[in-house]
């Protein structure tokens, strides 16, 4: 019996053409995986059919949208995760739920390897082939663009002398990927990075200058996810749909950015994720009121650890575990409302309103009902200051 | 002969009568301070002339514009100092330099205690006091609202009976304090945080939802600090001022928060600034341009603890010298310019062009002139994701 | 009905004293609480006796020798928890379960307030406090010796006077604290830093200078814990005793340091923790053997601020719990067993064995069996560097 | 003219044979380089003869020893650097000082490619290559054992073969690494974990067990550097050898450690480092009494940081440096001397004395003179405890 690999698919040219290319190459049978994480397009069935008609011996297509928005993006929601305070992490926290769906495919249908379609100088390769291995740590990776030599021009005359049923246009300018969570562009003219972006670039946000009038927003969170937006109950996945709708419809969340790869260089991207990025400043916001100082201020140092792990491919690893068990504990008061204004790019954060809130209004007001002890002041300003006050006597002493 | 008293003098109602209070309650003479930090109303002759006329002994003024800008607003900059990634240190930047001008007053005219007009639960009085005992550590500190129950009604009252040339108006419904890199505003309706925010509020920035034209500048960066604006040598002060204006007009820099204070209470605080924000996000962008991955992968935990540290008071600490040190030595190669589009309360940058760019055509392009050996991808992958391999194996091993 | 105050009871000179000292400045009954942390001395019962005799309307005991062992010293434990690098936190550990009692107490006899025998100098009247306060918000706290100027000459005159049934012995040239997890000394000729300790100074350890044969002792660890001794099943308790006994004969575990004081002073201590020095060197090389590379860097971040937090006296902060979240989930697979030679001021492990292990044998191995793919590493070695050496090339073509 | 090799070369068999092997494979001319960095052994000008014996073309040989105790082994003293708390970073400090070396008889010579003798499963290729790659961005790396295939028998076949002045002894059963500022034993049976060392492991220290009478020694630090030795001036390299042979003959510095290479594998190591490891207990002490809290807190985070960098072969990179700007800022005031008893594998120090002390006997002391006001108190522990006390008054308001 033939050795069988898992090829991750999407449907498009390159990943059809690589059924048969990687069959020829490497003499084994391939195994169409597609997996919706809420990236559009066409329907599975679809996809699904045309695998098996360019030669794969199974397909395999799972609808990963809800376990994706639940179990990928609300962790990151959790740890309002900014890789470079910018880019929420868009791509990097759909490989490890494709990455599941690959490895329980290979074990279900006898396969060694599992094959995607990135290059070799991008992050996804990693973050497919770490999850990958650790998942499943006897299987082989290989990427047929990077390992067997399939570049864009030989897909087409590939799938021309093969008549595979897909249409062989030209490249598009920009290399795209996009989930429910988010979408990246990068390559093309972008490349230059004194270039701004045009018009064409964007498809899940309108332009910012032209927007609507504006647009006020409720969101209900408990324990740190969000629950009801304008007082309808919501799953994760609908809230972000509905926030990608309505904060797209502002163009809020556009993101244009030099990053820092794991690979070593730095690349220009253009992201768009106007429902992460709305819902990342209502739940910061909401964390302002109900988490306490210290546990906020060293949540930023373990958040800042989470995001370049899950960055970095490590979704699978012991301390992405560790730092989601202090996240979660964290969460466990992260409870109310945000009431936020959307409009012309921006989501800010206009009201807040929580049983579980820190904030005290009979400490922190400046009218009557104020219940702080001013007192207390005088001695805590003296021995909180003392340790640097013993240092500069000390310098001022010795003349420095 | 007398002890004498240096006041922080605003040229406001609370501090010319803390003048006569203050030499009442101690049989002290009292010298007045007045510090520009670009606050803005009265000149500084008509601020001396009221404090002698409310009885000071002494009195001493000081435009510390461009030293507030060059050596506190800077260094605020090359840290990205976003408290709570939000509020740019606008009064904790300035608590220092003033404090420095009073101890240097307090020294020159030889007075033992140095006084405040900030209340018992706020953040400034901290800030004042450590960096006058850090600065004069024989120098006693007080507080006439805090210590010696100088209330507003009682100012007012005093100022009427003793007929002291100040306006004894009702008081403004909110408290505020302002400088060039920013604007605060707390208390009033803002104590119930459900309540958004009122138009009046609002005095450095205009409504961002009814904005002008875009306006696209282009910053010159030299080592961190900007150093021309559309091809125009500015110097720091002329930078923030020249921003505010431009970036103000746009809305661009209001923010609305609930805020850790160092005295353990949360507190809901408006902040306004237009300039300070709009230059950290040139820069930003322009260190992820020019610093190697890892630097500025910890540059974030030095900056974060640069931003508590100088939010708590700490300027004059030596840890604070010992983090200036690293974040000087990391904006070496931070040169270049920063093309920035302002709209409706957007400051987003466009383009960066660099002559100490790391970012590297030839390694990042898809296109002709890639220079990136993909081939050594598989083995970086391997070894990257050994250890977390390793461990999932033993897992499994253990079925857990 | 008079109001009631709960007052941290040891048995000694100091706080029989402050049962009538109390009572007289305050007006109020007085409930002693004692609680066994392993102190040793004196059994439980002769202390309550005592309390009653000094005139407390109630006195509680509790033998909470096993709750401190595994509720808090096991915890420090799973940290590695040393203070600048070298203290086990043996006061700081305590602090937290004896307020628990004490507040428990005031809740069980009334009693509006709770009182400790600390100065104002230490760290101990924070630890108490704030973990009181934490646990009983509505409580309040005194301290006789800091609030009502109750000097160890005013004690020795009035157990004289009124005839208490305590020896009233010159003082104890050192302060000591002591408990299962350790001894700490204080004062004296120790206040000047450069003299050494005497040999009177240790209670806890024999001198190491002649210590007697070696002693091998396997340690073996589930989860973290400590749970037999050269294969005999052990609890908490019996195993930080056992290591004192054993480790304490060969001088392990003594610790002579300045130390930083939350209240902004420096001191000197002196410190002995056979048994904690023993257990930390064991569990530390046992996590070594366990835990993924990442994970473990991170929890020294981790471990550095618990240890920082328990010091500082919040033990029952939110960040606390939280990052014992971390810290359990990273222990649980630290099992296996840790082999030991205790001799003459050392503990030093020789050998370990883990069915959890990470250590590969085929991975490390230069001899026959190494399954380890050296080819691998030159990719690696190319992007791991690649950042670096672009900025280099950067730099050197700019001439720095 | 032929391309040309430059060989890092001990002198020892491999890198004796190495010289023709690399010559045969890849048609170059090799040129010999040695670097002493206190490694002991053969004289340079032997290593240099036997080189030109081997068929080296050219041998170039350096005594580094000053320039790597002052530039290398010091900053590493500065830093604490503790690798997992325990590994004073022995071959990872003089990687970078032998690959400046390299790269200056590469551009001396006119070398397009530096050969190392390391195996491809090492930390140590790793440090050679992107030390080299960053100092001399065009030079190409080969490493004969991993690229070409030469192993031990092959060698000895080789040498034997061509009659090379060198002998040709079955394999030492550990591979061993060391210089000024330690030794590194590895493999053999020690691969086997549970396994203790054996006598012969060691060289640098006497067994501890069996020490002589105890040693007593004072160091005298200048800005973290020891400059004086029982008051006898010493540079950089003199400390580090005398504090060898007083603390080695105590068996102080006995490091037996599972340790995680940057490879991704766990491996087993065996170090002496008696110097280094006394001199960093001393070095330690001297910044508790000199260095504030705050800043000796952060620099510990720095100072891992340092030490994982340096250990995974970035000492060339720009976080680095950064880092040392940070650490050289905390050092300023680091002067002073330590006294310290070398006994049986201890090295305690029993007295500290500084001019630049921040330890101040009359705010630390119980006994006259204390200048500490204890009023303050109070005030500090309430508003330091306040945020956890409105948490906790939250979380049992809300029954959790």
């Amino acid at each position: 019996m033939k050795d069988r690999v898992v090829l991750a698919y999407s449907g498009g040219l390159d990943t059809s053409v690589a059924i048969g290319w990687i069959g020829e190459a490497t003499g084994t049978e391939v195994i169409a995986v597609a997996v919706d994480v809420g990236q559009g397009g066409e329907d599975l069935e679809t996809i699904r059919q045309r695998a098996l008609d360019c030669g794969a011996v199974e397909a395999y297509v799972a609808d990963a949208r809800d376990e994706f928005a639940s179990e990928y993006c609300m962790p990151a929601l959790k740890a309002n995760a900014l890789y470079m305070d910018a880019y929420p992490l868009v791509s990097a926290v759909s490989r490890p739920v494709i990455s599941k769906h690959l490895v329980k495919a290979a074990q279900d249908f006898g396969a060694t390897t599992v094959a995607h379609g990135c290059t070799g100088k991008g992050n996804d390769q990693v973050r497919f082939e770490v999850a990958i291995q650790t998942l499943g740590p006897d299987l082989k990776c290989i990427a047929p663009v990077r390992d067997l030599a399939l570049t864009r021009e030989k897909a087409i005359g590939y799938a021309e002398k093969n008549n595979l049923p897909i249409v062989t246009t030209k490249k598009n300018p920009f290399s795209i990927d996009q989930n429910v969570w988010g979408r990246a562009v990068e390559t093309g003219f972008l490349e230059d990075i004194w270039n701004g972006p045009s018009k064409d670039v964007y498809d899940y946000t309108d332009d910012p200058t032209f927007a609507p009038a504006p647009d006020t927003v409720v969101i209900t969170f408990k324990e740190g996810i969000p629950v009801a937006i304008d007082g309808q109950a919501v799953s994760p996945l609908e809230a972000i749909q509905q926030m990608n709708h309505r904060a797209g419809a502002q163009g809020v969340g556009r993101i244009d950015l030099v990053e820092d790869r794991l690979v070593g260089i730095k690349s220009r991207e253009i992201y768009e994720a106007p429902g992460a990025m709305a819902l990342i400043a209502a739940h910061k916001e909401l964390e302002n009121v109900t988490i306490e100082r210290e546990q906020a201020r060293f949540k930023k140092t373990v958040g800042q650890r989470w995001t370049e792990l899950v960055y970095d491919g490590q979704w699978f690893s012991p301390l992405k575990k560790s730092l989601d068990a202090f996240i979660d504990d964290t969460q466990k008061m992260v409870n109310g409302e945000i009431r936020m204004d959307l409009h012309s790019g921006r989501a800010v954060v206009t009201g807040r309103r929580s049983d579980t809130s820190l904030y005290d209004f009979n400490l922190a007001t400046y009218d009557e009902g104020d219940s702080f002890d001013q007192s207390q002041a005088k001695g805590f300003i003296e021995l909180f200051g003392m340790s640097s006050k013993v240092a500069s006597s000390r310098d001022q002493r010795l003349g420095k």
